[in-house]
């Protein structure tokens, strides 16, 4: 089908309107009219080719909320009209181990990314949710719960669940201690999750400038990193540290903040990090662990949990017309915490 | 109590024998009379002073068997003429819940090393087992299992529980995938333990050199780590690997032979590893962990399980006075898998 959508056509440029055509439906796909789609960093290392594998034209986007306007034969899970959620993969093998596990992000095959993947069926490159409308498989539609508030609600689609995941895989509840390192779009979700799970949160920040926001956000307190008679009184204090730094940094001031067999999960970067030494880790039975975004299974769970529990990301609504100076903003980390597209403005645009 | 061992004066000097001082033995404590102590590689680290922290004169040695020639009036676990054993560590504080939890090695306020610690009652610096006595308290003094070769079984007390440990800790057993980095004194048990588990085990390689000796020692097959090819087709195909290599090195290109939620786990380098990608750990929520030694339970554990399975060290014998020449051929890594002393050996020193 012919769609809108803003794309950009080499690293350096600009994102710009660019009219181009979604794959035909078929018959256990929706379309989807995108009313929303968050802003990740990860789309504007995407438009910038920051990991040397973006197809340019590239169309980034996958925190994605919209409304279903048509419904092949033979989808079973929605009807026109309903309220769905993509984020970051729009289709698996769905044969594997992890697929049949509901890790999907974990397909063996390698999931298909929502942009920057090739359809499993027509090898079409795929271009993501800063557009009007999306063509997907209807399993990695999920659905939107009554009561969440749909024009907040989309970062919880990345950000949302690469920060849920793993509270979930190590099993955060009452008595855990999670701290949370970066309080940007993904680290102010850490918070707000944990918080919501029971544990008891601290924000590590290398200034105390944050610790209103840290509070507000549902911390428990702020660790200022940069004192370190802070950091050593605060010695074996976590069970988690969720690391929402999302370039090259250095972990070892953290990881004696780890208490026995405690772990660094990084969530953030994509790449090297900064060469870590293995006293702490043998002195305390500590790790280092990846996790990446969620399963379409725990997705659904985290859209029901933040429903129930009232939970919405922190969002600054932007235009689609705006999405450059947006990403200009977002390189200076100003934004408090994520940038999400109405996308009602692009037919204007 | 006077008595006699093989001390180093200075990084430079060689060991050599000199008289010296135990301290005196406390109700609570037994007096050995060592037989038999393993060489381990942190006791050349330890006798260089690699780590920085050595205080001279030092006796190395923390693999130790002996008999008990004395025991308090207050001790209840042992009495004169038992053959016990002795680790890595000669006390610890007994009151934290991790000596509650029988994990005297995580010990809170840190165990007191059996060489290079400072004695919790009277502040003496404490020197290890290339000596003919030891005093240690005794709680810290194993029960060597009748049916084991104590000729042989003295690096369990250091290499057989570092190896031990973390196959405990990963829940080892039969169906899993155990890959070793490294076949020395750790790596050789490694090996071993892993396969008396249960475990399918895959010793890694530079090359296939080393391959009649794997299988020998257990394992089901070897990898040569430089064929990029065989490390391809190894994606995914282990649990836990276990990484033995002493030295600062790259565990990027074993990271994706990991399977999801896999564990590569360092017990071998004391100091830095080199930078790693979060690529692998973010694609496969893989994780990278340090493991030290086991606790006095587990350690005992381990002694009973060698003693059921007649498990035992590959271990060339030698005297106390060929020592030095022992260093030298660790260092080229010319050992098959570690040096014993022969303690009767030291009254002729």
């Amino acid at each position: 089908m012919r769609t809108i959508g803003f794309a950009c056509t080499s690293a350096e440029a600009e994102l710009a309107p660019a009219h181009f055509d979604r794959r035909e439906a078929r018959p256990n796909d929706v379309v989807m009219e995108i009313l929303y789609c968050g802003v990740c960093h990860s789309d504007l290392h995407w438009a910038r080719n920051d990991w040397g594998w973006t197809l340019y034209p590239a169309i980034p986007g996958h925190e994605i909320i919209g409304r279903v306007i048509e419904a092949g034969p033979d989808v079973t899970r929605h009807k026109v009209g309903d309220i769905v959620a993509v984020g970051c993969m729009v289709d698996s093998c769905q044969q594997c181990d992890q697929c049949h596990k509901g890790e999907e992000q974990l397909c063996r095959e390698g999931n298909t990314g929502t942009y920057g993947g090739f359809d499993r069926v027509t090898k079409e490159y795929t271009l993501g949710g800063y557009s009007k409308h999306l063509v997907v498989r209807e399993e990695f539609a999920l659905k939107v719960p009554t009561g969440l508030d749909i024009s907040k609600a989309a970062p919880l689609l990345c950000a949302g669940i690469t920060t849920y995941s793993p509270l979930r895989t190590w099993n955060v509840g009452p008595g855990s201690r999670v701290g949370v390192i970066g309080l940007g779009g993904l680290g102010h979700m850490a918070v707000k999750l944990a918080a919501a799970m029971g544990a008891s949160v601290t924000v590590l920040s290398r200034s105390d400038s944050k610790k209103h926001d840290a509070l507000e956000l549902g911390a428990d307190s702020l660790l200022v990193s940069s004192d370190p008679e802070a950091m050593a009184r605060s010695a074996n204090a976590f069970d988690l540290i969720i690391d929402t730094v999302p370039v090259d940094h250095d972990i070892n001031p953290y990881m004696p903040l780890l208490d026995v067999d405690g772990t660094l999960v990084i969530v953030g970067q994509v790449g090297p990090i900064a060469a870590p030494s293995t006293v702490p880790l043998l002195l305390g039975r500590r790790r280092i662990a990846g996790s990446p975004i969620g399963g379409l299974k725990q997705t659904q769970e985290l859209l029901d949990f933040c429903a129930r529990k009232n939970i919405l990301p922190d969002v600054e609504m932007i235009c689609m017309d705006e999405i450059n100076h947006a990403f200009t903003r977002m390189e200076k980390a100003d934004v408090h915490y994520r940038f999400v597209i109405d996308m009602a403005s692009l037919q204007a645009a």
